[in-house]
């Protein structure tokens, strides 16, 4: 693939899911920057021309265009023919674990490091409930992740790039360390860093560091 | 299809994206009631051998057991070839929509009326978190039902019934009224309803009413 567009930001862990599977699977891709900070998807432009639903990331592949990180996966997977689980129950199990982290990770986990690092007095009663959620997410997958090496078996999937995308931001953007806590996430992150080609969210987009505000 | 089986409770929204779309496709199956409120799914009996995911539903299909609503439903517009959404790009569509929904409506609206209808004096700065992110992902839905029928066209497909599963709730639940306040969504909730065969969460799950506790 080459000529892929990707429109993304360094902090956004969302966007890494698809930069992350964009680069294991080889493409040429260069990244489209978001100045999500100063409010860009929220804008009337962005939400009419680059996406309805006012988020990172969005793929550009030809006349293909898409949003949502789990169905831009899915199409790479399907498109390259790698990292998509090999036969459809296996498929299932890959979409099983897209979804939780979706509804888990995404909605919880990182917007409680969105909070914690990115805004100022973030109110107590929301991040308890967040924090509370996230563990409990962390825990579930911190077990299922012990004694196999990856999401679905021995050999990484989009479900492992899809749910590990928030969980390389250093700890103090949770104030928790993730990694130190849940020794089988740990082992796991360890395990997609040593593939060929890996490179930390804030090496592989742009907006690293964030300009003074 | 016969002899399906699918962990529900009638107030459980993702429960009834499953349930709903059984009986669209006309498949026979009976519920398996979960005690949902009396702690059942965060019981380690429940997690070790019905789902470590800890949520509801789960569907049995012969030897085919998956939790996760989205996987579900992907599982069953295969097999019935019903309401997945055509060709590739249609059904990349429908996946894009089933992941706003579990990122946008189960985490955020779902968790709203949880609290709002099920729980005491729930802390009000979270509500305030909950309610801001509900109506945003309301208004992107209302925006995109203004002028089509059905979320991904002018025919309902797996994007529809996963989108609706917490519609249906009566509007004391949430506080507020969702279809008279969105009006693009009350009329495609009442497209959905004229469905044939169509029923209420209430009327199609067993749980409901609440016992008092």
């Amino acid at each position: 693939m080459n000529d892929v567009k990707l429109y993304c930001f360094a902090q956004s862990g969302n966007a890494y899911k698809a930069a992350l599977m964009l680069s294991q699977i080889g493409a040429r891709w260069e990244p489209v920057f978001v100045d999500f900070f100063n409010g860009e998807t929220r804008s009337a432009p962005y939400r009419s021309t680059v996406n309805e639903m006012g988020e990172v990331p969005v793929l550009i592949d030809g006349d293909v265009k898409l949003s949502q990180t789990g169905a831009i996966l899915t199409y790479l997977a399907g498109k390259s023919g790698k990292f998509g689980g090999g036969d459809e129950r296996a498929k299932l199990e890959v979409l099983r674990w897209i979804l939780f982290d979706n509804h888990k990770f995404t909605s919880y986990l990182a917007t409680y490091r969105f909070f914690h690092a990115f805004t100022k007095d973030p109110d107590k009663g929301t991040m308890e409930f967040l924090r509370g959620r996230m563990t409990g997410a962390l825990g579930i997958v911190d077990k299922h992740l012990t004694g196999q090496p990856f999401v679905i078996g021995s050999a990484p999937t989009i479900a492992d790039f899809s749910m590990c995308g928030y969980l390389y931001f250093p700890p103090e953007e949770f104030g928790i360390d993730i990694a130190a806590d849940y020794p089988s996430i740990g082992a796991w992150l360890g395990r997609i860093k040593a593939l060929p080609g890996w490179k930390h969210p804030y090496d592989m987009m742009p907006g690293h560091p964030l300009p003074p505000r």
